[in-house]
């Protein structure tokens, strides 16, 4: 018996997406309840110079979609870093949700010892699948994603640490 | 080939506690240098009803010794949460760290389909080592170690993404 790639990454895309979708659902609610405009929470940020929950948003599910497209060896679809509202960041987690779930396991299973080589500027981070997927991309994914949640626990949004876990 | 759960869990308590300990000592850093009382910065949270820094820190250690210790069958060290400084959090991480470095990965690999029941109040949540290591016990750990550089970054720290994802 052994763990096997798929598992370590697209359940937790599936559960996490899920619930930080739930999250801002309450943020959304929140903003309406309270009459505060919805792009102050949008717009939130734990300091001045982190980025907003809109980016939280955007950054989490680009590590969802493209560690998936990396270890599978395909093209991650590209999305336009234009979301304004709760609803196009909703509109967002669902395409990446719908990408997501498209992945069989034979396309991630066996990827631990892929090269992959990532670009930052003119530095190059060479990893092999199982190093990427378990200590960038998921580390990367989760920061993001328990950021977005911070940001609206921060404003005030009635959220606890099970609407963050989400089914568990 | 496979991903076998001592790769998934070791190195990255390994990386993230380690991490975690130089975001604080950034931290303590910056309390010395702005003639800020560290107290400030150890009680300082997200949001008011949110827990603090001290304890973030308590839970992200808690959960690294706990799921190693649990996935091997063995009693996790208990910590008393009575952590007040800079350098009583660092020790606890570095009691983390020199346990999580005691576990060999006969201990941890194959507990997959190991059944770990958590109990919190009278309710019973059943997982097995997987589901536990994967989507809980990872998760409640990067939810902790993020929290606990928000709260710095919050307040002033000057630390960046790479300071929490360390070497990486």
């Amino acid at each position: 018996m052994s763990l096997y790639m798929f598992q370590a990454a697209v359940p937790v895309y599936t559960q996490f997406l899920t619930s930080l979708s739930n999250v801002l659902k309450k943020g959304a609610a929140h903003a309406e309840a309270k009459k505060i405009d919805p792009s102050v929470l949008i717009g939130g940020r734990i300091a001045p110079d982190m980025l907003p929950l809109s980016a939280q948003v955007q950054i989490a599910t680009d590590h969802a979609k493209g560690s998936l497209a990396r270890l599978a060896g395909v093209e991650a679809p590209k999305f336009e870093d234009t979301e304004k509202t709760f609803d196009e960041l909703q509109a967002r987690i669902q395409k990446t949700l719908d990408y997501v779930k498209t992945f069989k396991p034979a396309q991630i299973d066996g990827s631990e010892g892929k090269e992959i080589v990532l670009t930052f500027g003119t530095q190059k981070f060479p990893f092999n699948g199982q190093t990427y997927l378990i200590q960038f991309a998921l580390p990367n994914f989760y920061f993001h994603t328990t950021t977005a949640y911070a940001i609206l626990r921060h404003n005030g949004v009635e959220i606890g640490k099970r609407d963050f876990m989400g089914g568990v």
